[in-house]
């Protein structure tokens, strides 16, 4: 059943371009949230979206997924919210609610998670984002937005900055001081800086140019900044990050990256880049080399009390460049 | 100084073609052990090599990464082996010996690491591997070899087998059942199943063709075998896989493969294509969708608890086309 009727900004095609024009949300249902939006952020995914780049759209589309409203009314069920409260809604307006992910609040990774604009609900009708006057959402996947926070800062929190803080929580109460490099310094890029340098560690920002080293030393108060092309700098940073959190939106060399890391640091990839990323295995390898003697001792003993047979054959030496060529025709 | 004249097989060129040579050994150091070769495995790295595919080669070059032997000569501070002894080589026979590494029993990591041949000694004079009549390592890289395990067994351990248990050991004492798959069942992907299978793990092998079925199910004790262009079975798979141990020697699809894993899944990968892989960051951030509910109200809050200011930009609505565009041109 139809809903209260609003204007939305609508793509009709992929060249991207909006214009208003009214629809009908949903019924308010017992659990639902009827808001009306405030703000709304602007985002690159929904760029890619818009043009068809990444999932083909259903058109019209109403695109929107950081949005900041006010309440308007509530569906009979709802107690944790009241009409006036200031609220958020991110990149998901449902899940299946009963999946491993969902219960452990990690309904992100539902395979059955509805996507805020651009996704399709149980009973088959499109879902529409924020770029509308308001919006009619289960409380579940509602936020809400503290009073002390200016509005419009509070939109881009709902996506970009939770892109940032979801990988980097799990560093927050190490002991030690984290040594980060955080590639990109655009949206995702600089709320990576605030969390990072909030939870304690020493961030230096990788950039292709020099553009933005005032603005990430002087105003987000970076540790160091590093144009991409200073191959003597890269050199000298080997092996010593725990993490890198990579935001950039192009196509990039991870080769120039990867040999930064200490053991165990990890390369988080944020960044929408619309062409596969390569990875080159040998380098992964020779960087970890085999194994350690240590180990190359645990395995022989593993071996021997475990009564394993390897699969083997064995040539006599003066049969080697046979035995290469049968290796290589296999 | 020269030690000992010795027989080797040597390549002396890119055409990957070994002849016998006689060269002298480094004379024994007091931490050094000389030993006769008795086995030496042959392995697809050093096809890689002696065809000057990975590092450039300095030729003329003895292969030779996985060497058993007997000891017949001790330098003065070696109390560890006595002569008689079967002792192993694998991959590396110096580092450092003083970076966080060496002293951590990961040398392998070392910046300073000489591998077994096309190596460089600190004296400046080239490492020569075990395809040789006998080798000189110092103690510290030579491997004791239990005399209850076959001489000819041995010799994969040293390398293709510690290739798998090296990173699978993190999972040895797990207390659930762990899920994986390992692609490929050449000599590392072997030794991972019976690794993962001595670990507990409930181990499916996925390779390009049926031809190693029964031996993988039979022979190997492997749970499962799947033929990777079964699509149905491997979207049946998705979302399922604590690890995918990776041993593929030629370029593949990774984007096939992570959606099978778990959240905090772990794809490893060991296989030395020659070319780099493909990982596809669109289909990484999908698969974790920005970040949970919980998460973008925990963010929300911290970015109260912390008075941040984002960097941001407000426009009206009617301003969103002008503003896409220039997002475009940034």
């Amino acid at each position: 059943m139809e809903g209260k009727r609003v204007i939305g900004w609508l793509a009709r095609d992929p060249s991207g371009h909006l214009s208003p024009f009214s629809f009908s949300l949903r019924k308010v249902e017992p659990e639902d949230v009827l808001f009306k939006v405030l703000y709304c952020g602007m985002d690159h995914t929904d760029l890619h979206q818009i043009r068809s780049e990444i999932h083909p759209p259903t058109y019209p589309l109403v695109l929107g997924h950081e949005v900041v409203g006010e309440v308007m009314e509530l569906g009979s069920k709802v107690k944790k919210f009241k009409v006036g409260d200031i609220v958020g809604v991110g990149g998901l307006v449902g899940s299946c609610g009963e999946c491993f992910c969902c219960i452990s609040n990690m309904e992100n990774y539902c395979n059955g998670r509805i996507p805020t604009y651009n996704g399709i609900y149980k009973d088959g009708s499109p879902t529409q984002g924020g770029y509308s006057s308001a919006m009619v959402v289960h409380q579940k996947f509602v936020i809400k937005i503290p009073t002390n926070l200016a509005l419009e800062q509070s939109a881009p929190l709902l996506c970009a900055s939770v892109t940032a803080y979801s990988p980097l929580k799990q560093f927050r109460n190490s002991c030690k001081v984290m040594r980060a490099r955080i590639l990109g310094l655009g949206g995702v890029g600089h709320f990576g800086v605030l969390i990072a340098k909030a939870m304690g560690h020493h961030v230096t920002v990788i950039s292709s140019s020099d553009k933005k080293r005032l603005e990430a030393l002087e105003h987000w108060g970076t540790d160091d900044y590093v144009v991409s092309s200073n191959v003597a700098e890269m050199e000298r940073a080997s092996n010593s990050l725990d993490y890198i959190l990579d935001t950039v939106l192009v196509f990039h060399p991870l080769n120039s990256y990867i040999p930064l890391l200490k053991i165990d640091g990890k390369l988080i990839l944020v960044g929408a880049a619309s062409k596969p990323l390569q990875v080159d295995p040998l380098e992964l390898i020779l960087g970890s080399f085999i194994g350690s003697v240590k180990e190359t001792q645990e395995v022989v003993d593993f071996w021997v009390e475990k009564g394993f047979k390897s699969m083997i054959e064995v040539v006599k030496m003066d049969y080697v460049n046979k035995a290469f060529e049968r290796m290589e025709r296999k």
